[in-house]
């Protein structure tokens, strides 16, 4: 095992691929196969009983190759995945990527060992390896995978990076995120981690220039200290997600990767001990609030402010604000009177501003009396307006966006949007918010949320790290 | 005020309708005035300055109409509403919706005496008044709203109800429900509480065959001894969601519907002492639980078998099982054995069974002998497949989701599905499983406070009652 970061740009720019279990049949693979055979990468399809895949020659051995090859990628049984192992190492390849599972995770004694084997090659060797039992890597910037990816649908100029043992955060949270707009660097996914682990991606994406905000998935971490020495010195902020809290929870891990998961209190500690680091509860928490940390402002406050034309989820934000101990702003009467004097009068115009159904008619102008108060360091925009009107009156949002855009840009404040009602109603909004960066949510708890964390990156010694280093 | 709960029946199958302050531009209103306009339901048109309203004339006075009126709904200035209430009751109209806002939320005095004065002329005469300051109410079964509903994308045969003083309960939410294939029977929004409150509308949705279960948002509650009366003797399972925990979402209430929210420990203690009753803690927990209530079985006992082709999501399931003091089933050796037998030699079978990327293949007969193991009372299947390979396969879900509900309703086991992904995914599987009645979500912690609710609820006594009754 190297120690060199560097060694981990193979599993991502790799100049020239192997993949070996090639499949062009509804099977584990195929998505990946047809994808690099068809892409710029230069690929070579490997497969013991086939000919021909996709109209490329077929290679029975890697070691047929008339070509370096850099990266191997494998997707065979199990059985025969150290023998495929052994002979990538034989063909001098520099990364190995293990999608296959079956190893220590299924706690029989075979295949436990299969893996162990492997981990002495990768520890006697220069050869590192991702998993086995994971989907590899994704790179939205070169446009590089080895799982389902649909670049066609990803958001191009992301700067989040995941890095997970799972990999339902290889590509079904990718795939949800598009949804949302949310645009990714990496993804990594580790899988049992017999090699390369979250510190050896850690390091590399600090490193990373494509990589704003990194987030992690955990089950269990084989390099306690070394994580935390990692976690400490990292700049950029870290969102974690660690699962098997409970008893069961961690005997299901034993099962997933073969992780032992640890005292959860211990992991808590860690967390909360380090600036920079946040703790989340499930996944799309996690990428809400990443798209938050990868687009916004940091605040100078802790005031936040309320635009909304729900009274109800008005409320509802009230009570998340001093559940995370941040504050509602207490608006200037002046900027309460410059809203009045364009409001009906039956509006709510005390934070949380509650403009009703009037709220195209005076959503600007409150916005920009909102946001050009100093007693507000934040805002949240609460959209809760039936599809039948929007429809009917096709009531264009892009200017509220792009006001909220420049005044936000201007006045070094971040916003972040709620929208509430059918999906009609968030691909509404999605459609026209995607270009204006704003981030869009569908969960308020999770802007609340979002708002904490980056006030609390903003007060650490990370962010005036940053700071004196510009 | 009348004490008759079938008064209460005016508001959802009114003969005859007025609408006040009628309009056919764009203003609140208008979705209404257009829907009930060109509906079968005898609707007249009040507006002072208008003589023609979509071909329908209009009149200057509720008094004009050559007709009995039995409902008015009355969206004018809130300057006007006295008079117009007045107008009302000479008019000898059985109900009343005031749905324009501007009223005890504003705090300003001349309003707040409005106000008054309307419950006073409630209390001193046969008519009932909703309001002001909501969207009033739809009724599912027979098409009449006062909101800005499309019943062309709403979900027929549905059996929850919803009461909430909020008008984003009205219509936002019943849309967002739409898009999750869950159906209503009535939503009633009761703004500032002048005559009707929820206590009116708990005795009406008791006695109402629609409705199977009932979801409460509450600001706050005038008549808190009679709602505890209440609360105890419903038969039907009721989801309440209480807003203004904290000290400033206590404040912003006040703002909104002008209630005091009360000591959010005082709920609690309620909420917890009376089975039948169950808290939520946001809106979309609210819905994806009644949906459960509605469509599912009640278990007999807690123990909950989970099938996945994602590791993760497993645990993160069984981290909410155990924290929600449920269990996860310890599946019999010979429901294994089964599995086993169809199964590659990498996927994990004990429970969370976590089928991986194999899934299509043995979902089927692990489903079968996962359901028939008498040590399993309810099922979560997980479902995250990524898009490519569904789409590319057109991957047929229909028969898993068959037997999941022949299953179900033969061994009266209660399933959910959570669906992880894009929206293609989601609704992928929605217009697949609607027909089911398949349960299905994208947060795994509704799911497991579901099961739950549902364990509950079939301990109770009042689940006991039923019983005994039929």
């Amino acid at each position: 095992m190297s120690d060199q970061i560097t060694d981990m740009d193979v599993f991502f720019n790799p100049k020239s691929i192997a993949i070996i279990g090639a499949s062009d049949t509804f099977k584990f693979g195929y998505t990946m196969t047809y994808y690099l055979l068809n892409s710029d990468f230069k690929t070579y399809p490997v497969n013991i009983s086939k000919d021909i895949i996709f109209g490329h020659k077929v290679f029975k051995n890697i070691n047929d190759i008339p070509d370096d090859i850099e990266l191997a990628i494998i997707v065979v049984r199990n059985e025969n995945v150290l023998q495929i192992v052994k002979d990538s190492v034989k063909k001098r390849v520099k990364g190995i990527i293990i999608e296959t599972a079956g190893f220590a995770e299924t706690g029989i004694e075979k295949f436990v060992k299969i893996q162990e084997d492997i981990g002495v090659i990768a520890k006697n060797s220069d050869v590192r390896i991702i998993g086995p039992n994971c989907v590899g890597v994704t790179n939205f910037n070169n446009k590089f995978t080895t799982t389902e990816i649909d670049f066609n649908q990803s958001i191009e100029g992301g700067t989040i990076s995941i890095i997970a043992q799972s990999g339902v955060l290889g590509n079904i949270f990718v795939e949800w995120s598009a949804s949302q707009k949310i645009g990714f660097s990496k993804t990594i996914t580790l899988g049992n981690k017999v090699d390369v682990d979250e510190i050896d991606m850690l390091e590399y994406l600090e490193k990373d220039t494509n990589t704003n905000v990194i987030t992690v998935y955990l089950e269990g971490v084989k390099r306690g200290p070394k994580l935390i020495e990692i976690l400490r010195k990292l700049t950029k902020p870290v969102l974690i997600l660690k699962n098997g809290r409970s008893e069961i929870g961690s005997k299901a891990i034993k099962s997933h990767t073969g992780s032992i998961a640890g005292d959860d209190k211990i992991y808590d500690a860690i967390f909360k001990q380090y600036s920079g680091i946040y703790r989340v509860n499930n996944f799309y928490e996690m990428f809400d609030i990443a798209q938050v940390f990868a687009t916004q402002p940091l605040p100078k406050g802790k005031n936040i402010a309320i635009i909304t034309s729900s009274g109800s989820l008005g409320i509802l934000a009230c009570d998340e604000i001093e559940r995370l101990g941040l504050k509602l702003a207490v608006l200037n009467e002046s900027t309460i009177q410059q809203m009045r004097s364009i409001s009906p009068n039956w509006t709510s115009l005390k934070n949380p501003v509650d403009l009703g159904p009037s709220i195209f008619m005076t959503f600007s102008k409150s916005l920009k009396a909102i946001l050009n108060d100093e007693n507000v360091d934040a805002l949240l925009h609460i959209f809760a307006v039936p599809q039948k009107p929007l429809e009917t009156f096709s009531i264009p949002i892009t200017p509220h966006l792009r006001e909220m855009k420049n005044l936000s840009t201007k006045l070094n404040k971040p916003v972040i949007t709620c929208v509430f009602g059918s999906r009609w109603v968030l691909e509404y909004f999605l459609k026209h918010s995607y270009k204006y960066k704003i981030p869009i949510m569908t969960q308020i708890s999770h802007a609340i949320k979002a708002f904490k964390f980056l006030y609390d990156f903003s007060r650490s010694n990370k962010n005036m790290n940053k700071n004196t280093e510009i």
